[in-house]
């Protein structure tokens, strides 16, 4: 997506335009989950351009957990290729400031802390894919029961760029075989949004000691006639930036993503 | 595929020619396995007119275990849409007879027992999904181990269509799961050859009980990070031959196959 322009649907985005001008008066200041459900939303990650080149080389080497959706111009809160009016100081309901890999902030607007030296980075998020799941007829179980998805760190390695590093963490979504193989072929088609699972069954072979703990998220049950599938998660890059702790970083609060004005099918790779 | 008549690369069809030649002379009297992987075989059964509409329904019912490449004429043994001098009364290396649902015969040829009344059916066979999958580097036991793959009876029923009717048979390869997301990914793009699997994991699921014990076939091992993966199989149709019983009917003898002029990436959907 990285660089494209695509064009928006008009009423997608009067719709997007209209949820971010909520979000910045203060009137949406919470999860962004279930609204919009049909338009692209993305996890954020803002750092000095001295650490930017390394994170972009990060997310280059590591598509399936960081797939970018979009890059900002250095210094830039716009991202034209996602929303036109678009601001990232102000158009999430809520976001978390970093200092030394440390959390020291978390707030509903970024304005007073943005700089001329900040690159800005939109990734994809699981919420377009599970989109594409529940529009196919398959059910979520963390959906329905109104709670965030189960997320773990695994044994496997991402590959590293300068300082950052560290493990994959992957998301899990319980499901019956058939489930399974249809949620392949769906997530297949949605590269720029984690794509296919990486693993099913077996989450020792990952190295998740307990399926029903969590590093991230709430648990769900997994039935006897399920199969754990784990896709690449969109916390990875936070893990990475644990690891590297650059001098200071903007990220979203978990579930308040940015809203943008691209629907999800417009992702679909075929 | 069904009616189609798809341009043949001249160097396919020069060597389906040559190969079905040294069938028709006796020369290639076996299994078709390991020979030109790359070509299309397909499992034949053929039957008298009045058992040929239930036929066609019950394939055209159940798709995933009876993908149709081919019908051919009434009283025709001639299939143009899958090699131009093909001729389904010499062009295999064995045959079948069976009369009233019985094994009457194996013959190398069936030249004096075909009929004006018989029509020909050719059905999409494992090979091809198997040569796209060792193709991107998927490794399959059981052909490295020189075996036939393993194929059990489910207690999945078929959509009947007359007499015809039985339970979905599958055939299973054991993989790894990362091997098993890849294969769900590339059998998906060859519906015409049994397409997806239906099944992955635990085999009690679809009613197989013991998964060292095949009801045909060989059994492989399946290793502790294994998944057993399960797709419809070509076996199916002849499970509902047994149940309905037809008064006639010639099939190929098991993986001695019609070795047809089309390439297996011709089957692809995508």
């Amino acid at each position: 997506m990285q660089g494209t322009a695509p064009t928006f649907d008009a009423e997608a985005a009067r719709r997007g335009a209209a949820l971010r001008r909520r979000i910045r008066s203060g009137e949406l200041a919470q999860h962004t989950s279930g609204v919009a459900d049909d338009l692209v939303q993305g996890n954020l990650v803002v750092l000095p351009a001295t650490a930017a080149h390394d994170f972009l080389l990060y997310c280059q080497r590591n598509p399936r957990p960081c797939p970018l959706i979009a890059v900002g111009e250095v210094g830039s809160a716009r991202v034209p290729t996602l929303g036109e009016d678009l601001d990232l100081r102000t158009d999430l309901p809520r976001y978390r400031v970093w200092r030394d890999g440390e959390l020291v902030d978390e707030r509903g607007d970024v304005g007073e802390l943005w700089r001329d030296d900040l690159v800005a980075f939109v990734i994809g998020c699981s919420f377009s894919f599970e989109w594409a799941m529940r529009a196919e007829g398959i059910r979520i179980r963390h959906v329905d029961e109104g709670s965030n998805v189960s997320m773990y760190r695994t044994s496997i390695a991402t590959h590293g760029a300068g300082a950052f590093g560290g493990p994959l963490v992957v998301s899990m979504r319980p499901l019956a075989a058939s489930d399974a193989i249809r949620a392949v072929q769906i997530t297949s088609r949605f590269p720029a949004v984690h794509g296919a699972p990486v693993h099913l069954g077996d989450p020792a072979l990952i190295g998740i000691r307990d399926i029903a703990r969590p590093d991230y998220g709430d648990a769900v049950k997994v039935l006897p006639h399920e199969l754990p599938v784990f896709w690449a998660c969109g916390v990875t890059p936070q893990a990475a930036l644990q690891q590297a702790r650059p001098k200071f970083c903007i990220t979203h609060a978990p579930g308040a993503m940015l809203i943008t004005d691209l629907l999800n099918h417009q992702l679909a790779s075929n």
